[in-house]
């Protein structure tokens, strides 16, 4: 009898706890490896995988999928970080400032509990970087799901100062209302992308993603003291880093928030139960 | 700029495709290592995960869970390879004749086929080892899930005899129906479990399983010329395996028709449709 202990792969068997990745599309997603690797390196039994649901479909899906006793927790992706709110029985308060979640995780006593880690991530990032948020004058271009969600996490570390501007002012209004009701020591406005006096410049637009060779702010120089941070994560180096390290200033990457974002988004999931 | 490159696994991405083993328990399945494995041999970027689903939620799972759209197909395994016929819309000529499936696979047209493989699995199993049912004199003791499975899928190789004992005599003389039906040729008859003028014994009964020393048969001696196949696979060698061994018998386990199994299982999934 021939024994089949070769036959098989050492990264999933029965026991395996799963995590998923809920968006449409989802080829893109790089929540798969990197996830998988950071709760690999824990030391636990899990694997995230890929979970392609339609838009349309997403309701009739996810209450389902939530009831499959081995799934401790989801990712969302666009388009769904604001509908899977309503899949949480309790938001965390990053959650509940930006109106969007992108991880569900099942707590000890089975109920399903939401936060955002977009803007966690990047100031993880920042700090793993030894860029400190708190007390820093800011700049902040760009409100969309992660620029919004960078806003409420910056918010929470209390920076000196924060300059706001979205094409949306409405918007804009909105998420100062925001910033100022959770740092009332912060000094917000709403202004243009520009960077006098400014410590910490944070792009969280798309200008300058993938072949696009445009900046999203209006500078001819930098002082060299600025810190420039860019939440793009194709190209690695976008036009605003390669200015920013031409004007010897300090320039960080959308890895870094990604990896940091991972680093947060599994210490949430890694807390669920095991059933 | 750090690169995240070496921060990620390389077993699942965005891109890959999904498949899911659905039974209550689940930690005990082998199915994820295996058909994994085979998956991945085969130059696919699929994975194979555990699905725990409680009994009472299967009905309110599965309809939603077959919606994801990179879920290719489910195996199947206790307590639900008869309820899952009913998520096929359309069987394969095993599992009609078993009335249940281990496999459910999404074809071209988006529509799900189902079939049973245990059987064929045991079938692959004895060929890969050179024994062939064909024309063998056989005597098959228990008719439970996988005795039934066997049972129809050695009536398709047309057996020159096939003898069948189970304790439950009403389905045993509908599985010897059943297998008359689908093989004209073959001497059917329902009698004890022993070995007298048979090529070919198969246990398919738990008797021998883990640490029960019992023997599943009435037999003080065995000719040297009989095959037997125990479909038992914990403990490898069983107390009949190691009866027949002792007997100058071939003695074949039953990883021999898991390895079978898995092979025409993954033919069958990897069929469907690439999304």
């Amino acid at each position: 009898m021939a024994a089949a202990s070769t036959d098989q792969v050492d990264f999933v068997n029965g026991g395996t706890r799963l995590f998923g990745i809920v968006g449409d599309p989802i080829a893109q997603v790089r929540s798969p490896e990197m996830v998988t690797w950071e709760l690999r390196r824990r030391g636990l039994d899990a694997v995230l995988v890929p979970i392609h649901v339609f838009e349309a479909e997403f309701d009739a899906v996810l209450p389902a999928l939530m009831r499959v006793a081995n799934l401790d927790g989801l990712v969302f992706t666009i388009p769904f970080k604001r509908r899977a709110c309503a899949l949480a029985a309790s938001l965390g308060a990053q959650a509940r400032a930006v109106g969007a979640i992108n991880a569900l995780a099942r707590g000890a006593d089975g109920r399903w509990h939401g936060e955002i880690f977009d803007g966690l991530g990047c100031v993880e990032g920042l700090q793993r970087a030894g860029v400190a948020v708190r007390g820093a004058r800011v700049m902040l271009v760009g409100l969309g799901g992660a620029g919004t969600a960078i806003a409420a996490a910056f918010a929470a570390e209390r920076p000196a100062s924060m300059r706001l501007f979205d094409l949306d002012a409405a918007h804009c209004g909105r998420v100062a209302a925001m910033v100022q009701a959770a740092s009332p020591v912060t000094e917000v406005e709403v202004g243009p992308p520009v960077v006098d006096g400014v410590d910490l410049l944070v792009n969280a637009t798309p200008v300058g993603m993938l072949d696009d060779p445009r900046l999203p702010i209006e500078a001819a120089s930098l002082p060299s003291s600025l810190v420039v941070f860019d939440a793009i994560v194709k190209p690695e180096v976008t036009p605003l880093l390669a200015f920013a390290a031409s004007q010897g200033c300090r320039a960080i990457g959308g890895r870094e928030m990604m990896r940091g974002q991972i680093a947060r988004i599994v210490d949430f999931l890694a807390a669920t139960r095991r059933g």
